[in-house]
């Protein structure tokens, strides 16, 4: 013991930092080791946890969820109105869909009731804004989720039966998917505005550029999405705030398919224009892909794996594989993100959109070491946006060999969450995303990075594990019957 | 001193790694620094570079020729017919350019002298390979490198006045570059084939596809090509060996300006086709614009910067701002790479080609850090990327805030290369090239990196002094006459 104090103390830390700043500050040498208590110290959790990490059962769900995920092949298989792809839209009921968990008119927030207010006026079923208003607000519409009819929706997502939908088919599974069709920039429907030339804009696209494109897409030599997807993360997109790169690879072949179609030469000329004009258009592919992929991996018994993660700028609701079509919700953060000149986050609704399907799918936040300009964008460095797709591997079951990352050595985008990671580590799945104005009608005000509230992945823990007993009793009984 | 020996030793090791090596190995700790005597211990060149650096005539010289490259605003100006463009080729003299510095038929390289019998044949000045051959070993056309009129081609470099030429006008300072079509890859003129099939092909290039792109390129909104070259280094470019996103972003401008136009959609078709089909399609206008670039650079007195690197494919010659029309040559480096399927080393013709014109712009090897996929085609990291483009940095006047590269936290891409950095530190400028087969006729077999090789730089530096000093005897005379 004497002699010990006579050493060189070589210290180990674990922990709380403070304690090592405190020994190299009196000149000594320490080794930091960073560490947190598992499930955030919460001692219910804990147990919940120590069940389920480790639970073979869980693990082999996983396995195949994620073999299914990886497996994924989207393909663009079409471009139709909704109401033609979608079962839940086709009964002549009005319906429309919106981005999210389910949520009430009352409850939802501005750019959503605006966007929502501005697909009425589309579809014909009020004349005027205030009309429009008063037919969401009587319960006449049925407005349910996305999610819900194997769909997806950047922002207020909202897809009414009149609008165009990608249509993606995992061609390993044969389940499809579907998108709307993306606006571009400034003031459109998905940012809650609704004034004239955004219905005007709308009506448009639903006409003379859908059955253009209906044409393009029909005609491609190379319909899939996934390696185009993969080539565009070589180029600087993460695919879900950049998507400049696979834009313009795809408007190369969308061009190829349309000067070698019959259609009249301007209205080719004004859909390609339109395309061009707009980087962001790959961006409601991108998400239909990930649907497709995601949804492969969905209704594994057992699985703790992340299916959806979705906001409707009220809460954030997530869903394992492994829980069916359970939601499990928390308030929606706040994005901490660039604002337009005028504009700051008092003005700005929460997170909100479908769009955190691309992170879901391990692009995205997630992918963010292949596109630098992305974390510039909200003040960071090309080091941080390595970091994060670093630490997101902290909480994925793998790395996707199809998505690889450069600046990663070319490794695999982290991917397939496993929320039994996210409740011991306590990191949270990163987002990139737009940011609203939290008022009908205004639109964008902004861009910014946000977070997955913990909660939501402890309940779906729990939920998960109350299945898992379910299903050992019903196994005993059966055991019994035999 | 005895009490020297009892303290831990703390050294510093200054220059060979191996005795760093030996303390390590013998449990003691050392700082190693990395050091070479300059001028590669080469005593008479050190006296030369003592004179050089430091020179104030030289740093106000190299101040003006850097600034008026930073300044220089490459803009895509037209696609004509390369006798409409260069007056050397207009005379009706039956004359033909190659890349590199002068060379005779007799000592050309074998893919410069195939390609330059397939332009022959392409001119109508002989109807067989054989009298080809002989025509040009006759002497009776003119042989000169494109730099000797404003010109570069990559590999072979050949332009014969009926080749359609880029023309890329510096708008600052109103000096032109030209540069010919990018034919794709495989049996290609510039690599020396020169099959039926690619002749066919070049006259179809200098037929419909010339006609047409010239529309394309009088039509375009957006001429532009600096800021299109700063946006593919964020996608993944390094604009000579890779050009794809450039490549992306042009198409679609054309595609645009063809569509606005009153062209024939066959033609349309084909020319676009044969675009989108072409992933090095912008690597000619890279070049052309790095050449306006550069030559805006050119022809400052006294300045040591690097203004053409170029290849024969037996020399490598080099131009300094300072030195006019001066080439410092010596045999071209072996090109490290990766070789296509039954082809090695062996094969392989020495560095040929002007797009090295890229490098002398701080792009290729220089914005090697941009693209990393790049580094892994030869075996290399994304790690040895970034540490190409910063060991660059530390031979270079400055870095060009116009052309940023993410990797190195959107710093600029090094350019200017300074001789006498290159000479002082025996660092070699690196370059990204294209493989050929050493015989003519047969075409590309790799791709790799190289550097150019230091005894141009110390032999342009003595050429700089002598002029120097000749300078200011002129001005002592011209003084006493005053």
């Amino acid at each position: 013991m004497k002699s010990l104090f006579k050493q060189d103390l070589k210290v180990v830390n674990i922990g709380l930092q403070g304690f090592a700043d405190n020994i190299v500050a009196a000149g000594g040498q320490v080794t930091h080791l960073s560490w947190s208590p598992p499930a955030g110290a919460d001692a219910a959790l804990g147990w919940t946890l120590a069940n389920l990490v480790g639970d073979q059962r869980i693990d082999q769900a996983n396995k195949v969820a994620y073999e299914r995920y990886l497996a994924a092949q989207p393909r663009l298989a079409d471009l139709i109105l909704a109401k033609d792809a979608i079962a839940g839209l086709a009964k002549g009921e009005r319906r429309i869909l919106h981005s999210g968990p389910p949520i009430d008119w009352d409850n939802m927030c501005g750019p959503q009731q605006g966007a929502i207010t501005g697909a009425i006026l589309y579809e014909g079923w009020a004349d005027s804004l205030t009309k429009a208003e008063k037919l969401a607000a009587s319960g006449k519409i049925v407005l349910e989720p996305c999610h819900h009819h194997g769909a997806v929706g950047p922002m207020a997502g909202i897809i009414s039966p009149s609008m165009p939908v990608w249509v993606v088919e995992n061609t390993a599974a044969k389940n499809r998917a579907f998108c709307n069709l993306n606006e571009g920039l400034g003031k459109v429907l998905r940012f809650g505005a609704n004034s004239p030339d955004v219905i005007e804009r709308l009506r448009w696209l639903g006409t003379e550029f859908f059955t253009t494109m209906q044409v393009a897409v029909r005609g491609l030599t190379d319909a899939n999405l996934k390696p185009l997807m993969a080539q565009a993360l070589h180029m600087g997109d993460e695919l879900h705030n950049r998507n400049a790169a696979a834009s313009g690879l795809l408007f190369k072949r969308f061009t190829l398919a349309l000067l070698a179609s019959k259609l009249d030469r301007g209205a080719i000329q004004r859909a390609l224009a339109f395309v061009a004009g707009n980087d962001h258009f790959f961006l409601n592919l991108s998400m239909a892909a990930c649907k497709s992929m995601s949804d492969a991996a969905h209704g594994v018994p057992g699985s703790s794996m992340v299916t959806v993660m979705a906001r409707n700028g009220v809460n954030f609701g997530v869903r394992l594989s492994g829980t069916g079509n359970q939601w499990f919700q928390a308030p929606a953060n706040p994005v901490d993100g660039l604002y337009f000149p005028g504009y700051t986050v008092k003005d700005a609704a929460a997170d909100l959109g479908d769009s955190a399907i691309t992170e879901t799918n391990g692009l995205g936040g997630f992918a963010m070491a292949a596109s630098p300009a992305i974390v510039q964008f909200v003040g960071g460095t090309p080091a941080d946006a390595t970091a994060n797709s670093r630490r997101m591997l902290s909480i994925t079951l793998g790395s996707n060999p199809a998505f690889t990352l450069p600046p990663l050595n070319f490794g695999g985008t982290p991917a397939g969450i496993d929320a039994r990671l996210v409740a011991d580590s306590g990191v949270l799945p990163i987002i990139n995303t737009g940011i609203a104005h939290k008022k009908a009608g205004v639109g964008q005000i902004g861009a910014g990075i946000t977070t997955a509230p913990m909660s939501c992945f402890n309940d779906a823990l729990a939920a998960l594990t109350t299945g898992l007993e379910k299903a050992r009793t019903r196994r005993g009984k059966g055991g019994k019957k035999r």
